[in-house]
């Protein structure tokens, strides 16, 4: 039997029907952006603006309230000020809608008097059966059936990413790099002040969702601390959680209290309790999508040996420092390797790990194809090296300047034709290709090609090395007998 | 009296007259792109390709060698193969050059015959008093001076940033980012093998020249770490010494071995050396341009309190955490500094540092103002604030497009205009503004005009936070008495 709060998310995100309680025309208000956005969505669904001054709400009968809407709601929106929450909340329980969810803030956040209105809120709707999002949250949206109450519909693209935060603005950003960076995702959720609906409710949910392939969290506190790691420890067995923990310092969790009154050290979530549910923690904002999209499209590699490679020997040195600093192995390699690739190399290449073309990066496609291939390395940290740089015309001396168009339009080509055999090996192999400090995509034809294919590269050798970190830890995670974890 | 190495650099950097030793016309020789960045750079210097198989190179005539070029030559660039490069700098000896840098690898990075080919080299020049840069270097530049032999001069940009690097790759990569985002730089020189001058050779002309502002270094080993720690204690007095440190763990030490030759335990540098001689220890490749670019525009904070703005809360938390896990103070507000943002704040603002204005950035400007004003704090953080995001006009509802275009112009100008009198602020009050996932600068004006005053955003407020601490360390050297140092 499906747990009757699951049912809930599941009118949440892909409802055939949505009132909007609170929708507007005025532009600035909250009723007017999420009407707007879930109007031009798109999906397949009924939508009720709920507005008593209002005949009409972009070109759609509005209601004087959801009593008045004819046939079934799956979803009610709840936009309007604080004090008119509660009977909103009140008809849409004798309406019977499936869920709703409150974006409206005011509550636990700013003092006691919110807290008594937010429980008052929460008693009520349960005692009804009826679950909710929020307060205090911004929107959520699922791609796949075009729903949007947050975030504009024509800039998210589809992908196998769903984020669950407790912070809107977190999940706003996090949603907008997303766009900026062509990274798509599956659902998305601001659980706000979790007077009802947890962020665990969500891990569950998004758990049993074929749309999510991976599951981002930002998390300030957790009401149930042993239902959280339980059903992390299992929902992590079947897709990585990737989580950015906010409140880790005293002042941080002071700011957390007063931001979704979340109390960081209620339980006793630490980053030890986060290692053994399987939960990859990450440290910093741009970390999430960066670790969470390589989940999307890399291979987890069968263990912690990683492969270096580089055009000259400083970004060698400064790859390896940054493996070795996140516990990740740079094994020597073995003679056959070494006689493998000794065939592609120029010849005062370092005939060690890191491999270093000595300053010749044509040599890299061969290069990074041989230790994919070998069996000493697990994965492949691959650093300013690959992408030739397409330079300007006005960069070449103009007695030779169409020679040189020439072979690099030739060089281009040739590079070009080549990442589709090398990403095929990445498959083959099973193994991680990670791509850091290389020539930009707007300059490179292979990197635009790495980029499309989902391997995005990374500014930093070192932010390279933690993705792959992240990796490893997941794959070691996995390995393990269910048993054993715990 | 003048140290008879910085006169050399000095030749080195500003020469009058610049022969290439193997200047070459065949694209994809180092001879190719040196000799073409020289002659392209456009100083006011007479070029001496040397080639005795040509009679001409790029239009200037060839010579034999050094020593049938008429006149005096400050500068030789050596890029023949190895075993030609002993002859080479032979005849600079006889010649009398001021100044020699060997960009030709295959010396002691390639083991013991390398080494004694070195050898030999260092003891002929310094036996007649000759200063050389390298072996196995990639070339150095000077904006000023129009003097290129690393790098296309149309893609540097002048500015304050002066780079040495143990790793030519390295050094490349550093100037080539710099210039994909606008940054630039006054000298660079990639130090090699250091067989003569050594990077603590460069830092100490590089605290003596006029142009350079910040010194960055790339360092993989220190020669003389007695004389090195003195020296960049004195000039770290003077303007700030950046530093990333290769082969901090020992694999990553022996691939420093094979890369340069360089013993990094050798001087027994670590890095509570380095605080204590004033320098700025950077951990990953991109936080040397971050720190380095905020140390030039921005003003020294004169102490570690930080005052955190944000448009939402799990922003204020993120900033809050990342700040403390640098060291650096998040205070409480004075009742003086909370009345005074109140006048500019939607009512449910946080009343609190971390500055929360609860989901309406409209407010970001006067509040930014009023914490750069404020007693209680040195520096201010804003992060996923300022910055209106322009929309695409596809994104707004066909019914009220252009009444919202009309908004949005109005919004972007006012910030644009309001931005001005903040940057004045933070000159005035002599406070940090370090700003953090915001919106980027091809959508927002206000932020392209940071961008424009050299204010660079971080993608994350973990970026902010350490580019911070960095500003905060290097203060409270300074703030020491110089006897209290060492």
């Amino acid at each position: 039997m499906i747990d009757p709060s699951l049912k809930s998310i599941d009118a949440l995100f892909s409802p055939k029907s949505i009132a909007v309680i609170g929708a507007s025309e005025s532009f600035g208000k909250w009723g007017f952006d999420v009407i707007h956005h879930i109007v031009s969505g798109g999906g397949d669904f009924a939508v009720y603006p709920i507005n008593p001054k209002r005949e009409e709400v972009f070109g759609l009968p509005a209601y004087p309230s959801v009593l008045e809407v004819q046939g079934e709601l799956d979803l009610a929106v709840i936009v309007v000020p604080p004090e008119q929450v509660q009977r909103a909340m009140d008809q849409c329980i004798r309406k019977g809608v499936r869920s709703v969810l409150v974006i409206t803030a005011g509550f636990k956040e700013v003092g006691r008097d919110g807290a008594a209105l937010e429980a008052d809120l929460a008693k009520a709707a349960r005692s009804a059966g009826l679950r909710f999002v929020g307060p205090n949250c911004n929107g959520h949206f699922n791609t796949a059936a075009g729903v949007f109450s947050l975030g504009s519909p024509r800039r998210i693209k589809p992908g196998g990413i769903s984020l669950v935060s407790q912070s809107g603005n977190f999940g706003e950003h996090i949603v907008t790099k997303g766009w900026e960076r062509g990274i798509g995702f599956a659902k998305c959720v601001s659980s706000g002040n979790e007077a009802d609906l947890t962020v665990a409710d969500f891990i569950e949910y998004l758990g049993e969702d074929p749309h999510t392939q991976v599951i981002c969290a930002y998390i300030e506190g957790i009401k149930n601390g042993r239902r959280f790691v339980d059903l992390a420890r299992e929902v992590s067995r079947r897709k990585p959680i990737v989580v950015m923990k906010g409140g880790n310092s005293p002042e941080g969790a002071c700011a957390a209290r007063s931001h979704t009154g979340a109390l960081s050290g209620e339980a006793a979530i630490n980053d030890g309790v986060f290692r053994q549910a399987g939960i990859i923690q990450v440290n910093k904002v741009q970390e999430m999508l960066d670790v969470a999209s390589a989940f999307l499209r890399q291979p987890l590699p069968a263990g912690n040996r990683i492969g270096i490679i580089t055009a000259g020997g400083g970004f060698g040195v400064i790859a390896t420092d940054a493996c070795r600093s996140t516990g990740l192995q740079v094994p020597a390699l073995s003679s056959k390797t070494l006689s493998s690739l000794s065939r592609w190399m120029p010849s005062r290449w370092s005939k060690a790990n890191p491999v270093d073309m000595a300053g010749d990066p044509f040599y890299s496609m061969p290069a990074i194809g041989g230790l994919l291939k070998s069996d000493d390395v697990d994965a492949v940290l691959a650093v300013s090296c690959l992408g030739f740089r397409t330079k300007d015309h006005d960069e070449f001396p103009a007695t030779v300047r169409d020679e040189l168009i020439a072979f690099q339009n030739q060089t281009t080509a040739m590079e070009l034709e080549a990442m589709g055999g090398l990403i095929e090996r990445v498959d083959r192999h099973g193994k991680p290709l990670i791509v850091a400090a290389v020539t930009p995509p707007g300059r490179s034809r292979a990197i635009a090609r790495l980029v499309q294919e989902g391997i995005y590269p990374y500014e930093s050798p070192e932010d390279g090395a933690r993705v792959l970190s992240c990796l490893v830890q997941y794959s070691q995670y996995l390995a393990r007998r269910p048993s054993q974890v715990g």
